[in-house]
């Protein structure tokens, strides 16, 4: 995306610099965020690629007169180092745990009476907070008021203006006045009159409606604002139609102007009672709220409804899957046969070929996130994409890591395999069959319902630990219902994400994707999606297991298959069966072929 | 222990009424502790037993002049409605993560203006932030300088006087003089010129002193004051005889009276600055010192380097493993021939039988908890303990659990395990094997050092969550080396306690003790302890594995061997052939053909 060069970073930090004078501001905050705690950020919000030229998606920009500094995590340490130099912004190592480091680096910086400033607007209340509590108590002004890089970003892109359209019901078994009267349920729960709602996929499921101002994600930029009684939906005049806002009247929600969020949240009845969520709105947002308002702090509701996806939504996911493991096989029928005719195949021809497989789906609307095509030593990059700029042909030996998903009207996917490029090493297929036999533990796994997910990480971990390995993020992320790829709130993470409101519930997807990452050689990650399904109760319980969605052969050519124990091997034996079964009613010609050549029955006699 | 009738607590509930109404005090708040946050209380704290006649460990009394409640966890449920029966106290159940419920209870019964009473030397600090957040916010006045304790209870015990000795020079590789100096540095890192030590067995570790102050715990009561280059030792004047108070001397720890904590402490260098660790120090701790020091706070330095056993310290420990584990086949051997005599055996007789047997090697000093030796369906109640009121003959078929062990000068122990009685249903083997099997899983784990312990939990419980069954229980906690059974900083367990300070490190010495109960039927629990040890480092970093420790087979009579593995029988062989190497040339006759007997190999033809 970004193409700053060093020279427009320096150019663009001494025009921040001077805003900054100008405004008496004595430090800047320039976050990755958006006024919706957006993992991909709309363009309009972009400002720290904008003015830094690191394009990675997390990183905290600081400016003082005399220091700049951009705190980004271990994924991009080399890539940040590569892209920062020269511009006089310095790399700050983020280390796990150290979430404050920059907030720190301020406080060593600002005296009492020193003024920093940030737009509140995209600034996260919890952030909001933990700045006031280092800087604010040793007395440094902190002003919200105003976004310096209105004053310096002259094209700065404006807000998409993409139409908004409805979800197609048939996909769908709960409307959107049902879902609207369960959120009433739990805002009444917590004695509430209103509900602040800034989270985009969020709203997007609330209403049913779908967009395309984000990238891979389908949602639109909005703000909803829930009563007891009523709704108001606040987008850009223009995105919806006629029909849609006559339908969204005939549910009770109105539609207001974007621009008028925070106005009409200061005109909200000083003596009644707002419900939000400090992780999922903004300080903005908070502050616009009348100050004698009484505001109750919780988990925001439609988050976990959201994650918990109903049997019909189930039903849909399970076609998607079968459409999507059909795309993946005519696509590596086709790989195959190019590198065994020892035609070139780069990384950016795998990235069109997979989006032209699963465009042929009448149901596929767009990517749900950057194929990462990645060639030997690129896999090892967990976050690598291939480029114009820079990119891999496909030959000679190794691994090639492909990890894609599309948005489907009837779900979405996520899926990572490995696919063997002429002689595969000893090592490689180790740490191939490690990799999988971690993916297959958590498989198996059973579980009490409601337990934290990040309980079950070691369990993905254990076989790849037993001999030395490990992998550096996380195990498993929750998958929207064509919506973000990444949702909350249940997490499969080796962090301390055991809070209550990450507990396993039935009808939650969460991906399964252990790895293992050897800098300069190679990276092997393998991904199935899985949905939590009641398992038999006991006297001990409900509990939960996996039923795994992702419908595509694990190349065995790539496993050293007596690491496999016998349980293994049956569930690799029974998956492919499964896989066979459910796909090759899909498939014809070269493609049914290798699917059927991908799923022969693994032995060890 | 205790033997307070209803009508006497009723009783005394009206003195503390009387009391409270004397000193204007609304509420009073009575938890279970000491100034030293001890797990067992000296008796001159045991004031909420002594009132409320509630036996069990732990417990918070709360009063007001119309109500009162003691909240207990879910151990206690039965035993406190049980004992609180016609008090006038009601039980209230603590349920998992509601730890805040009696503030929250108070807090819906105070008003502004209202006062609520405490001994703040008993109120750790942060429980005491606690109470001030919730209710010091809604105007309620918190009280902590007088005990009203003293006023009601005559014959309140006095504070022990039990005398202090070293802790024998060849058990240990560092004297207090070197632990000092590594203390320090730590303080130095903290920028701190003091540190105040309240825990018992951090101190009793720092000084490589014992004492016999507290049950089963071989600390005494003190507290430590660390200065940049002196020390005060607090302790009873005649506890330590003239030789020890000079060879403190030496080492540069001078001995003042236990009574003269607080006033030595507000005595402190206004300007200076004061480390201490709020869940380890008290409240009124915290408030003696002057109001104008710095105070930094921070986990408590020597908690993680007493975890942290050294090499001699580890050898000591499998040689007080092998003594431990020679008493119990000599007492397993009795047993099982009184049994096949068909000759009466109580769960007391469990009891003193195994103290005998331990007491025989020149080193044991006491029990290191109270013996839990409980027969069929008492063993379902995980803190059962028999007693002469109270007691189970152990006869007919089922299954008898006995947990228990002993302090020893070279280390301390704590084993359970299952020994079948007459016929053993099919179902208890399966309990019995699916634990073995947790045990196993989590005793041949390696994993990368400096994990939080709670990520392996999941580990033991796997093969119990496949088959629907769960413990209400941690699975492991950590275990002193001549010191408390229980001790931080690291704890498996299904809890949030993934914070840093629980990171494992080479040289910890934890339990490994999964369990299967059944309300009315049986208990079942396997225990070992186990200590992290290096295993091969790799380019992923520093590894780690367990080493058992504990030497004693497991009753292979409860299993249902056709269930585990090729991996868990070899495990479950490879323990008992060490366990037989280590222990036949400590045993003869009946002992030794036990020893012989239950460490056959198992095979599955």
């Amino acid at each position: 995306m970004s193409s700053t060069s060093a020279e427009t970073a320096r150019q663009r930090l001494s025009e921040l610099r001077d805003a900054m004078r100008r405004h008496q501001v004595d430090a800047w905050w320039l976050p990755s965020s958006d006024p919706h705690n957006s993992e991909y950020l709309p363009e309009h919000w972009a400002g720290r690629e904008w003015l830094s030229g690191f394009d990675g998606s997390v990183g905290t920009l600081v400016v003082t007169q005399d220091e700049a500094g951009l705190w980004v995590d271990s994924r991009y340490f080399v890539q940040a180092e590569a892209q920062l130099a020269g511009s006089g912004i310095a790399m700050q190592k983020l280390t796990q745990g150290q979430a404050a480091a920059p907030m720190q680096w301020l406080s060593e910086r600002l005296a009492a009476g020193d003024t920093l400033g940030y737009d509140a607007q995209v600034v996260s209340l919890a952030h909001g907070r933990q700045l006031d509590e280092l800087l604010g108590q040793q007395g440094v002004n902190l002003r919200g008021d105003k976004d310096l890089l209105d004053e310096i970003w002259a094209d700065r892109p404006r807000l998409q203006l993409e139409p908004i359209e409805p979800h197609d019901p048939r996909y769908l078994d709960q409307t959107r006045g049902e879902r609207l009267t369960h959120l009433r349920e739990a805002m009444a729960d917590h004695a509430a009159d209103w509900h602040l709602i800034s989270t985009l996929d969020d709203i997007a499921w609330l209403t049913t409606l779908r967009g395309s101002d984000v990238g891979f994600n389908p949602v639109f930029l909005a703000h909803l604002l829930v009563g007891r009684a009523t709704a108001t939906l606040f987008v850009a005049p223009g995105k919806l139609d006629a029909e849609q806002t006559q339908a969204l009247a005939e549910d009770g929600i109105e539609v207001a102007d974007y621009a008028d969020w925070a106005a009409r949240l200061a005109a909200l009845p000083r003596d009644e009672t707002a419900l939000i969520d400090p992780a999922r709105v903004t300080l903005g947002t908070r502050q616009a709220l009348p100050a004698e308002m009484n505001v109750v702090e919780a988990f925001q509701p439609s988050t976990l409804a959201k994650g918990i996806k109903t049997d019909h939504e189930l039903a849909f996911v399970r076609q998607t899957m079968e459409a999507d493991g059909a795309a993946l096989c005519r696509f590596f029928a086709w790989l195959e046969e190019c590198l065994s005719r020892q035609e070139p195949v780069s990384e950016l021809d795998v990235e069109t070929r997979l989006r032209e497989q699963r465009a042929q789906h009448a149901d596929f609307v767009c990517e749900s996130f950057n194929t990462i095509a990645a060639f030997n030593a690129n896999g090892a990059l967990p976050h690598y994409r291939a480029t114009a700029e820079a990119y891999s042909t496909i030959e000679g030996d190794g691994l090639l890591l492909i990890d894609s998903g599309g948005q489907y009207r009837g779900g979405t996917t996520d899926i990572t395999r490995m696919v063997p490029v002429g002689e595969v090493s000893r090592a490689q297929r180790e740490d191939c069959t490690l990799v999988l036999k971690g993916m297959i533990a958590l498989s198996r796994a059973r579980f009490p319902e409601g337990i934290a997910a990040s309980r079950l990480d070691a369990l993905a971990r254990a076989p790849l630990w037993a001999t030395g390995r490990d992998y550096g993020h996380g195990t498993g992320h929750g998958v929207g219902y064509f919506l973000n790829v990444h949702e909350g709130p249940q997490v499969i993470s080796s962090g301390a994400s055991v809070a209550e409101h990450t507990a396993m519930r039935a009808g939650m997807i969460t991906s399964n994707e252990p790895g293992v990452y050897r800098p300069g050689q190679w990276g092997v990650r393998i991904e199935n999606l899985v949905a939590n399904r009641p398992a038999p109760a006991s006297e001990f319980g409900h509990f939960l297991e996996f039923e795994t969605l992702t419908l595509c052969p694990i190349d065995s050519r790539c496993l050293a298959p007596l690491m496999l124990d016998q349980a293994e091997l049956d569930w690799l034996n029974a998956y492919h069966a499964e896989v066979r079964r459910r796909l090759a009613p899909l498939l014809d010609g070269p493609a049914l072929a290798w699917l059927e050549a991908r799923t022969e029955p693994l032995t060890l006699a």
